[in-house]
């Protein structure tokens, strides 16, 4: 069978899949999931073996460790998967909210409510423990998923799916409602984003390659997120602890994600006293921080930032810093470099908390508080697939309702348009 | 000035606009659509006049009496568009409402705010009303907008942005807010679906070879509609005297509109008595039966329905008619050959009502009413710019609620991850 008839015969199960899934109440699908976790715990040596397969491979082809690190299923990431599920299956089931419902002047009741998407195609990079934590929040939320993982996971990922399969079949859900793509051609991808008529969302989760790649050849709508040039801006009515804690937190706890600061945008008229003191703070840490002119002159250990810097996503212990005459010149710069990710100000004056919340057009704007809470865990959505920095459907982290939209329905007793 | 150069900078315009529009209050967004009206009923003369010179071009062209009826800029349509604006003037604003606020664990508070998407590209054909009405919802929901009308109008689309223009820069509203492309060039289409750095959405109204074009090239984006094949089931305990009204006013009322009924599905325990009945008023209405061999036999004047009709979106007074022996094959019909679209079921019975509201995936599902009721004014959004037949974003009729998003805001005291 070639490789496009196959894609095209999973994304059509995907469909069939997905009427029969909208259906189906909460208690199936939490019963499904507790399943799965039970089953991912006694299959442990299973997934192991599978596991080593793809680890033999990427050591043959000379993967960094780190890379390696991320592909390997251990007891403790088994284990971790298992949990996920539980606590997907504790979550609220978005599917047959009543979002609002108001009557009209002709006594039709008019209400909205919340419906799975139907078919989720995500696409993805190395980690298998991904597959499980994608799947669970797709079924949970009623939806049916292709899952195309990175090549190097591929047995992973297929023993995965078998056991998610399982357990599935046992609770009475259909199978396809989880799929796995059993190839690493690349040409399944393309294959993919061309199913309009059986996919309803094409989700990437990897690097800004992948995403770029996927949002210039998807006919289907994708949820997307190339990259977080996330800033603080410290205020001149900053708190200095409150800064340099927040700050320090911002970019040290975990400089390789992409809610971790990039720039650090701070007012003038605080700068002699708190660059010095965060400067030393972060250079204690192992940060490089890349300062405007006049922050040169504070911190003597910085380098002169490049204009790339202003709008780099270092992913890495690397500060650009900018001294600002005002707090509209921040607001300038964060418009002008800015990735509508995250932006966070730490700020005592009221005024300007107001300002920074209602002018800042990011997903996730904070007062006093680190960037690093853009995360559906943390804002409270209780899980997260990804995180949409494009305005549509979804602006920010999204959880399970980020996976729902909803259709009207119309309660009449004869009504008819006049 | 090339035209890339110039649809490019009007896109940059818009942008800077919207950064600005963001931020105003809904009292000053409400005088200017008030300013409108009042400047439209002014310049009445003016507007006819630009106009005229638009027919006269049509005539030469020999365009059809409707698409010239359509063109036309009187007395009562100009009355018409200024009672448009006023009653957007009097909606509630949804920029900045709060959807939601919570509080987690650590003392965050968290909430949901109302934003404005930023900038809209909007495709349409002749009618130059959709102008001044795309225009006004655009602005009131904080939105700039770039309007691309069909070139035919292009002289009555450029008096009417003049005018609009006026309003914006007396009100002191940026006056890129709103523009229409100057330009007839068929290029200029292209040329904005590529420029997804400045346009955050595109909305395309019209027929479905300008809405395919649309989708296949935008890079951008697309709030889209494609077609309406809208189904009524008159179930095996529907009310007859609700079935005949209701099927009766869905087919015949406007029959050349999207929510119209293109298909009548009929449970064959009611078919006996239900189809006569309903056959002789709507050939006495001049409809076109096409039906399903068992139908033909019912209805001895229908003709025999063709595989393409059960998938048509006529348009016109023909209605395609098929006996079902169940409800789910009902079901199964309408999954095959529907649009998602608009669904109604006619039925007294409550457990079939429930069934029908939970599983038709259409934008609209009804009981007991008529599918013409899929109409932002008529579900009471207060006014539509459209309506999306793909789940995403806003699936179903949008109003100004629909044409923005939702951001974080988080207030915080210091906090930080660990």
């Amino acid at each position: 069978m070639s490789i496009d008839i196959m894609i095209e015969d999973m994304a059509k199960d995907a469909k069939a899949a997905a009427r029969l899934l909208r259906k189906i109440e909460r208690d199936t699908k939490d019963a499904a999931l507790r399943l799965m976790a039970d089953r991912l715990l006694q299959r442990k040596k299973d997934i192991v073996r599978e596991n080593k397969k793809d680890l033999a491979l990427a050591e043959e082809k000379g993967l960094t460790s780190a890379m390696i690190d991320r592909l390997t299923l251990d007891d403790k990431t088994i284990r971790s998967m298992a949990e996920g599920l539980r606590e997907i299956a504790v979550l609220s089931d978005p599917v047959g909210e009543v979002t609002g419902m108001w009557k009209r002047p002709n006594g039709l009741m008019v209400g909205r409510v919340r419906i799975p998407l139907g078919v989720i195609g995500f696409i993805y990079e190395s980690r298998p423990n991904v597959t499980v934590d994608a799947a669970s929040l797709c079924l949970k939320s009623g939806n049916a998923v292709i899952l195309k993982g990175g090549s190097e996971a591929i047995n992973s990922n297929l023993i995965l799916e078998k056991i998610l399969k399982e357990s599935l079949e046992e609770t009475g859900l259909p199978q396809n409602a989880i799929q796995v793509v059993p190839s690493t051609d690349r040409k399944a991808v393309r294959i993919l984003l061309g199913l309009e008529d059986y996919v309803d969302i094409i989700i990437p989760r990897g690097g800004e390659g992948l995403i770029r790649f996927v949002a210039e050849h998807s006919r289907i709508p994708v949820l997307k997120h190339y990259k977080g040039v996330c800033h603080i801006y410290v205020d001149e009515f900053a708190d200095m602890v409150t800064a340099s804690d927040v700050c320090f937190n911002a970019k040290v706890q975990r400089p390789g994600v992409c809610n971790a600061m990039e720039t650090m945008l701070v007012h003038d008229k605080i700068a002699g006293d708190f660059l010095p003191l965060i400067g030393k703070r972060l250079r204690e840490a192992g940060v490089e921080i890349r300062g405007c002119p006049k922050t040169l002159s504070l911190i003597p250990q910085a380098v002169p930032a490049e204009e790339a810097d202003w709008a780099a996503e270092f992913l890495d212990l690397i500060l650009a810093v900018k001294i600002v005459s005002s707090m509209d010149e921040a607001l300038d710069h964060i418009d002008k470099y800015g990735s509508d990710h995250t932006e966070a100000i730490i700020t005592k004056d009221y005024e300007r908390s107001m300002k920074f919340l209602r002018e800042v057009d990011s997903s996730v704007v904070l007062v006093n508080a680190s960037t690093r809470f853009n995360d559906g865990n943390q804002l409270g959505l209780g899980a997260e697939i990804g995180i949409n920095t494009s305005k549509l459907h979804a602006f920010g982290p999204m959880g399970l309702e980020e996976l729902t939209t909803t259709k009207f329905i119309v309660y009449g007793n004869g009504q008819v348009r006049s």
